[in-house]
């Protein structure tokens, strides 16, 4: 079958691999559509960071490069391993792409396996990729979907996951919360979506016009502000009856946004950081210790998939606005890493399929 | 009556100034004893932070400088303002030293009056201060405390309060707990008190060995280590199960004891900046992130004077130990300043009194 491996640095290739079958307890998935994560960019650009080198294998799935890429992805149960019995043939599922050693409770009620030691993902650390026809998942990964929602929206729900559990650290949304988000890029566009269906109002300060745009378009933000146009801690405190936002979001990992928030924020409002730093932030203490701030990070998701599925599935998150392409998988690097590359201005979730019959067309 | 008066930046002045009546719905208190807080020496040091200038009047007591100093006083109601039904003359009282608008609700369930805009401090922005013989309080602000509590240790409940507080922004302690202090200064100490108090564990990370002694000798750490002759996530992890500490109190301001707090915390652990920062944090943002730290602020205390006064009136907490000092207000620079800030490693709080005829021994 089709798939897309990453072998090292600017070394991502496209080629034929054996087609795995499902080991008893796993899953063989048909995959529809699979989302390119700005992760995957930063492989490709500056990796193996995740990824496994070819010599080092990663101490859980025992595997080195090259390996499949694409961990955001929807597919159709294509078959089953003895002993799964809750699913069939031909239903709709979406993955959490987890890798985790086989000592740690993953249960639904664990809050913390995504934190466990090792922990890496499907699709960057082996165990196959969204980057490929076919894959076989454990069946504690696979979550089943409505066949209503179409797979292309479905591969969203791995990084609306993201939003959704970011939402979760800054302890939920609750009646008239005002959320400021920092970057409309697509995690914050899909924390704001999160933030939107559970009632808050979402104010996004985002540089960009068209991610602005976008973000109103959409429907997830209720203003949109430009921080090199307005004071974004002064339109805050107008929106909020001078009192300040009660949560915020930093989805951007620049520092200057990071400052933003601490201005805006209310007293003993909690601030989440979503993004990923390259390098340390300037924290200015007298603004955490002199209005009690709570700064806290979040990564990634834990058994945040069932609800987030929920919020797609009632309508509440219509996540049809973040498909900005669709590709073939044969031009992963040219077409969509490129484009997320050198046109991010424009491009929130590119999706890419390999089968050549799908429809590439997004306008409906 | 004897005061000591912040006049401006290295000019603190002991005079003779009137002594006050109390106005309605005050209490006038006759000062047993006064704590120097590092917040008097920064005043005199680097001021006027907290106190007004000569000329900018504070918007809510509305005086200028000079201003009379000392917030962290024990003492006896003297006298009633009319109005005030719910104290005797001779009651012990100390202070929660707080200036806050009237339109502000400082009520019982209130959680956050301290956070209120122009907040400052009685004995730093005027209403007459600890370091005289007598000072006319609100009563909101008054708590009387038993009088088998020695007035001398009383006097601490103010800085005690701070790490009430700060413990309680922590999320309490649960059954179980280890937690990590920062420092052992006096802030730090006091928090390892309530947290001792409290039922944790507590480890401090702390680079004098006379701060360290005196961590143990007054039981409120379980374990003093030093960061320059042991890997204090090292060492953390072996107290824990290779966990982390649970909750984690930053008191020093020195940013390698944050990066150590961010190692040796566990994950989705709690971090508490409890100190006092003049410059800004240089943060590792993956380790916030990949371990979901929470990194809170907290400053000084909101209606954590009745909890924190039965902690010390049931014996939880013996405050005896932390008193280094006793000396006469009018060698409150000579004596007392300049033993804080020339021979810090062995002064804790010392305490000033007007009165010539206080015992100023220590030793019992």
């Amino acid at each position: 079958m089709k798939a897309a491996r990453f072998y090292d640095r600017n070394d991502i290739r496209i080629e034929e691999i054996e087609e795995p079958a499902p080991a008893e307890g796993e899953v063989l998935i048909s995959v529809a559509w699979c989302g390119i994560c700005g992760t995957d960019l930063h492989e490709y650009l500056e990796g193996p960071i995740f990824c496994p080198t070819h010599t080092t294998p990663h101490p859980i799935s025992g595997e080195t490069a090259p390996v499949t890429l694409g961990h955001e992805f929807s597919g159709v149960v294509a078959a089953l391993g003895s002993g799964v019995t809750d699913l069939e043939v031909g239903d709709h599922v979406v993955v959490e792409p987890y890798i985790i050693d086989e000592s740690v409770d993953t249960g639904p009620t664990s809050k913390d396996y995504h934190l466990s030691e090792n922990m890496n993902f499907i699709g960057l650390a082996g165990r196959g990729g969204g980057l490929a026809e076919k894959i076989a998942v454990k069946r504690r990964w696979v979550h089943k979907i409505s066949k209503d929602l179409p797979l292309d929206e479905a591969a969203l729900i791995e990084p609306l996951s993201v939003g959704y559990h970011a939402v979760e650290r800054a302890g939920g949304v609750k009646e008239g919360d005002i959320a400021l988000v920092g970057g409309a890029g697509p995690i914050g566009l899909l924390t704001a979506a999160v933030l939107k269906a559970q009632g808050a109002t979402v104010i996004i300060s985002e540089t960009s016009s068209l991610r602005r745009q976008k973000a109103l378009d959409s429907g997830v933000a209720d203003y949109a502000l430009s921080p090199t146009e307005v004071d974004i801690p002064e339109e805050v405190k107008k929106l909020t009856n001078g009192k300040g936002a009660d949560l915020a979001f930093e989805c951007t990992s620049v520092n200057v946004v990071l400052d933003t928030l601490f201005d805006a924020i209310k007293p003993q409002g909690v601030i989440v950081v979503v993004s990923i730093w390259g390098k340390p932030a300037s924290l200015d203490m007298q603004k955490l210790v002199l209005k009690e701030v709570d700064l806290r990070g979040t990564i990634a998701y834990v058994n945040n998939h069932p609800e987030t599925i929920k919020l797609v599935e009632s309508g509440k998150i219509n996540l049809k606005p973040f498909i900005t392409g669709k590709i073939l998988v044969d031009n992963l690097v040219d077409e969509g890493f490129d484009t997320l590359i050198n046109r991010n201005e424009t491009a929130v979730k590119i999706l890419v399929t390999t089968n050549p019959s799908f429809s590439l067309d997004i306008s409906n």
